[in-house]
């Protein structure tokens, strides 16, 4: 027997289609499904036994993708900051990967993730890191939408020693996890900096047979692009086009250095990309050419990237980043205004994962991922625009209500499926046991 | 009869002496002063009478300095956004501040922006507006500590006509809280664009027979450097060394667009600038040159500008933007490290307003301007540095605790001055007042 549940906001924000905003709407949940958006009157005359849930002060809107993860890194927040990126990486992350890495480290740091990913209102993660299985248990476990990346490189580190050993386990992981509702797999190679040629075919041709595809950092920095034409006699995204990768199947992580004819070519065949704004300045990479990504018709999602280099895994606050640098960056203050900069942090997320048919927008026949942001803190007063006062105004802290596939996962700020005082204490415990190693 | 109290925070984070973090330390309040920071146990020894709160998951830290704002402008707050500069100012902002601003307007919306202020974590504002009385009446009751600016323009508003009109009632407003503890006053000439010569003249003079010093939006945009081009054959900063307007005795707000030889003559001349991250994007204003404005040696503080261009009223989040624009900007992720962003938004602030020896940081017989920030929450969890996380991981939501003069405006997140449900009242009788004159 079916469950239904109606919940009446103040503003109902469904992204599609752009810019509307509904008042005196309810959204109806069947099971794991939104089964209709129709008039509040009507939904309580027409759904009498139904659990009505007003949310009187509160925006209705679909739950933040976050396009570029590595969730376990929360563990690692705030252990180096203010390096440049090959100095944190070679002496800071990667040292304390190699040391701290397990399925234990990555269960626990995932959760982490997560639980500050559900409090701030992210429903879907793509995320990107080792011991695969670990990743997909802890998003069993919290109830997010989980999009395991299994990182591929031609480098030892603690989980493989080289490409064909982190092929080999992304396959296994795959394959235990099939099946399985909320949890699916996208094939990483990491960089075209630390993936070979003959690798990365190896990957598309993985990806066809298994019919899963690719999630890869492309252009991160000038570094990488300068090492490119001196090893290859090419730019990356260059060779990742002979090589065959430039697909609608490939989420291209930052792209922060790209000219007119790149993201030609990018439109060209469909690519999406996954922009992290708060990362691409901490690690001074530089400023995406997000309007220009824009006008010349590339798909565009938000990432936050690791909490190592942003240190906040806070959809909203990359959002309304993404928004501010669009207008400066392109000297232009009308580009990615706030109704486009929330389609890029849902729908293009959505679509960018070949999800855009089942979330990312409030649609009737859609998974019933949504959230719910009280806008009645002073912060967000007087209230003209919601979309404005959501975009611009309000923190991740006016989150509310959290919903995957019908599901509560906060109530009220209230965790549902996850432990505040537990994540506490592992987190607490990490930080104890990486302190000594590091000491 | 005096009275101590005794703070014991977990860390305490005085900013000067720089990166500095002392722990088992304690901080004693005598009346308005910080009478001393000393062990905690010697504390509990030397004043067992004294109150003694434990802030056990807390740090300790001087209150933000808000170098450049328009408070009262909080009730425009997302009437209008993703416009250009100047539509935005002339069809948008002014036509509503003309039809708006009023005694009663400056009042409710100085002190709901205080309250916001407040619950952020900051201590000192440097405002300005119009309504003088009405500001610094606002900043009596709400506690701030509040320097009023006085605008003076040569354009008529519902303030005043003409620039003798706003510098007559400059000196009134002046008048009428001369010695009042917590309020004092600058003058403000708008713009370059926006005050002749002679009147520049004027406020020199004046400024220099009131001993007050001077606030002014200088290189906002390339529009501003153009137009006097245009119609001075100058660029902004040359004509105003001319007038002799740049002396340590000018916040100069902005700043945009300055190269190498304007940033040597605000270094040689002390001027301080007022650095606006969040609005300065918003507006496509620009990226301000902070690490070659700290490498020439110039002060720089640090301002949300008024909510109607930001929409955050959000020192927190402007300190962590700050810091993060630096690297990107410079290209050096090495550059405005955590310690320096948060001295900037604290010392440099006070040393901008020359109260340098009063406030900005946690120093034996300074004021006790103090806040506490909470870092048990998830997402500031693990700990391995704490300047590190409240800089790039912390939300203004943690703050806890808010002291001016040893006056507490904040306890555990409770307003002690302001009454947050009789202010969201008062926005929302404006919202209503605003949409009608609007539709």
């Amino acid at each position: 027997m079916s469950t239904t549940s109606c919940l009446h906001p103040k503003w109902l924000i469904p992204v599609e289609p752009r810019a509307t905003v509904l008042q005196n709407h309810a959204l109806v949940i069947t099971d794991d499904i939104i089964s209709a958006i129709i008039p509040s009157e009507q939904a309580r005359l027409q759904y009498p036994d139904a659990v009505h849930t007003d949310l009187s002060e509160h925006a209705l809107l679909p739950g933040f993708v976050n396009l570029h993860a590595h969730s376990a890194m929360s563990l690692l927040r705030g252990l180096a900051d203010d390096l440049a990126l090959m100095d944190w990486l070679n002496h800071h992350i990667w040292p304390a990967e190699k040391k701290h890495v397990s399925d234990e480290f990555v269960h626990d740091g995932t959760l982490h993730a997560m639980a500050e990913m559900i409090r701030g209102g992210t429903t879907t993660v793509n995320d990107m890191y080792f011991h695969h299985e670990a990743v997909a248990t802890a998003g069993l476990a919290a109830g997010m939408r989980t999009i395991v990346g299994c990182s591929i490189l031609e480098f030892p580190t603690g989980y493989a020693n080289n490409a064909d050993e982190y092929i080999s386990k992304a396959v296994t992981a795959h394959q235990a996890f099939a099946g399985q509702a909320g949890v699916d797999f996208r094939l990483a190679p990491h960089a075209p900096y630390t993936v070979a040629d003959e690798t990365f075919r190896k990957i598309i041709k993985l990806a066809d047979q298994l019919d899963i595809s690719i999630h890869c950092h492309i252009h991160e920095t000038r570094e990488e692009i300068e090492g490119s034409l001196t090893e290859h006699g090419k730019r990356p995204l260059q060779r990742l086009h002979e090589l065959g990768l430039l697909t609608p199947q490939l989420i291209a992580a930052h792209v922060v250095h790209a000219n007119d004819e790149e993201l030609a070519l990018l439109a060209k065949q469909g690519v999406h990309v996954a922009h992290n704004p708060a990362s691409n300045l901490k690690l001074a990479s530089g400023f995406a050419r997000i309007s220009a990504m824009q006008a010349a018709g590339i798909n565009v999602g938000i990432g936050t990237d690791g909490a190592a280099s942003n240190n906040k895994i806070d959809l909203l606050g990359d959002l309304r980043m993404a928004a501010l640098l669009a207008k400066a960056q392109s000297g232009n203050p009308t580009s990615l205004n706030a109704a486009a900069a929330l389609e890029m942090a849902t729908l293009a997320g959505a679509k960018a994962l070949g999800k855009g048919d089942i979330t990312g927008s409030l649609v009737a026949g859609k998974q019933a991922d949504i959230i719910a942001i009280d806008l009645s803190a002073l912060e967000t007063l007087p209230l003209f625009d919601p979309v404005s006062q959501i975009v611009y105004a309000a923190g991740r802290e006016q989150v509310s209500h959290v919903w995957v596939a019908g599901k509560c996962l906060m109530q009220e700020r209230r965790l549902q499926t996850l432990s505040l005082a537990e994540l506490g204490d592992k987190a607490r415990w990490w930080q104890q046991r990486i302190i000594q190693q590091i000491a």
